[in-house]
């Protein structure tokens, strides 16, 4: 299936990103830096609650990082939008799915319907959903509840040419952009990442072993339900897709639009989006999480906007959160994508707002602090 | 402050528990074997949903879990009913708390009154929540929303006399029992388990370590904020007290009136109520967890019913846990109590069953199936 010819590279080796692709220099300039001035009066907050110091755990680091972002020691209620980019990858023709693309169309119509996972846990866990066709393969005209921001297609079969043109690539990052902006106009507080593409593990692998300069079998698994043969030539066609691009490409764009997909690059206008709107991110699995890689390898200062919300299947998931710094909040097991985990977490985040912001003080519920221990 | 005096045995080395307490006894004859005759139809369904198989993780655990206890293939939605068991200790005579005593009742006025944790989630995530007074050691005379079964003003000290008599820790149950068929009759299908008592780890510690037959060292921690002084006194505290009562206790329940606590005795007879009722049951931490084990150690056949919240950063939590064979869902290092881990944990589980109710079948969405991975 796969051709010995080298693939052209969609812009040569080529010198700093930013000089190439204005939108994402741009994007950079608005990235403004954290502002850690409300910190000690969050602190003294969390540390005045009726609870024993420190006993709400992980929830207290959330609530000092939403409050942080937020600019506020009374912070607004969280206010969930989930967006679901969904594309198809011509890398499936190499057979590295258990699903055929048509699947991609297929779920795109079940979101919609309200029968998938993300449409059950919109519903019972009150954040908004949008669904976006950024590459389906597929007709998916005249679906009123769909945001239609077609590229193309499906990427192309990287293994023969990059999955993008720049042209498209960009594209992509803005329809993820545009969400966000739409998002923080709607009074989102909190961006939950998701995703649909068959075949979108294989190019996650790919990227996030380009971007962090490892072997793709560290970073690669069963997707959505490979045996073991066919993760192994999953493997081999990751493989040889970047021994023939690794001598062509520099920098993190030409590997996001060469090995990525159209929703992982929409993910990662979307993630940037949320820092240059000031709006923190949920991350959920190792897609939404190699976009994020690509996000925080363009824009550093993307990091500090993101929340990971729990740990995948994918073995190449930790290795991208580890990169990052990023520690889950839920270890279930889960690889179904969707944003499905960030979705899982959003109770989480909700609670640990909602404690900081309405349980009592020491003061105000008149009980005793601790004495000498 | 210790005596060297042996303490009597509240009933003597006795036998089997089952003779010598009645109620228990006959709990245990309520508590039917479990009916896995809706299995296949449950994995049937849950392997038929759109999704790659198993991709929903511990998530299908919990629901194969609800709707097996619930004794059918579409069990119904989760309504949640946390009963929060309030009460005080002698042992605190003992400087094993770094919070005074008083502060069991004025949390008790925190919970009724909107600020306390547990307040919040019961808000935010939908479950009702009951507080019940089995052995506050101060007035909460004439508050409408408490449940009034106050058994005594706080047990005894243990290292000095057994904690309750046994008719105490019997009367402490019932109104477990109690609570339990009155969630059931008001249309609870889930049960949640709460406490708040100053001085309550070290009670779970010791009744822990005389269970599991463990040494103290490893089932004791820092409670609700000691120093590692603090802890090392504690755990003195239960050794002693652990090696005047072994030559002459027996029976679980011995061990449970000797050394335990009435809310803890409560929680036992809550939990056992909801294997008598049919409903399961939530634990929250280490405390939950220890009257658990003395459940379990009574009636085996209540394992079954129970789930695990999260894995708190009490020491005793683990092995606990691990003797029943319990593997929590949440990590996130709470050392609260008060029923909040079972609360943060009550969203997953609603999600997990309504994601088996709700999600369409592939058949329903007319998705494709995975081919030959």
């Amino acid at each position: 299936m796969t051709t010995k010819k080298t693939p052209p590279s969609p812009e040569g080796a080529s010198g700093p990103f930013s000089e190439l692709h204005p939108p994402v220099s741009h994007w950079a300039r608005e990235v403004r830096p954290i502002d850690p001035g409300f910190d000690p009066a969050i602190r003294y907050r969390l540390d005045h609650l009726t609870k024993p110091l420190g006993s709400l755990g992980r929830l207290e680091e959330v609530a000092l990082w939403y409050a942080r972002l937020h600019g506020s020691d009374r912070p607004p209620a969280p206010k969930g939008t989930c967006v679901v980019f969904a594309a198809d990858h011509g890398i499936t023709a190499e057979g590295v799915s258990a699903y055929p693309s048509s699947v991609t169309r297929q779920m795109v119509l079940n979101y919609l319907g309200g029968g998938a996972a993300i449409s059950v846990l919109s519903r019972i866990h009150g954040f908004t959903l949008k669904i976006v066709d950024v590459g389906v393969d597929g007709d998916l005209d005249g679906l009123p509840d769909l945001v239609h921001r077609k590229v193309r297609r499906g990427t192309r079969n990287f293994i023969k040419e990059p999955a993008m043109m720049p042209a498209e690539g960009i594209r992509a990052m803005e329809a993820g952009m545009e969400m966000a902006v739409q998002a923080a106009e709607s009074g989102a507080t909190l961006l939950l990442t998701g995703e649909m593409g068959i075949g979108n593990t294989t190019a996650a692998s790919a990227l996030a072993a380009a971007l962090l300069r490892h072997p793709p079998e560290d970073l690669t698994g069963t997707g959505a339900g490979l045996t073991q043969d066919g993760k192994l030539h999953k493997i081999r066609v990751i493989d040889e897709a970047l021994a023939r691009y690794r001598p062509l490409l520099a920098s993190p764009m030409d590997w996001l639009f060469s090995v990525g997909g159209l929703e992982i690059a929409a993910l990662t206008g979307f993630i940037i989006g949320g820092a240059v709107r000031r709006i923190p991110v949920v991350l959920d699995g190792f897609i939404t999480g190699a976009a994020a890689l690509a996000a925080v390898t363009l824009i550093p200062e993307v990091r500090p906007w993101l929340l990971a919300s729990h740990m995948s299947q994918e073995p190449g998931h930790r290795r991208v959160l580890e990169h990052m710094g990023l520690s889950p909040l839920l270890f279930l097991g889960l690889r179904l994508g969707e944003g499905s985990g960030a979705a899982l977490a959003y109770p989480l985040v909700v609670a640990a707002v909602e404690l900081y912001n309405h349980m009592a003080t020491f003061e105000e519920a008149q009980v005793s602090q601790a004495g000498p221990g």
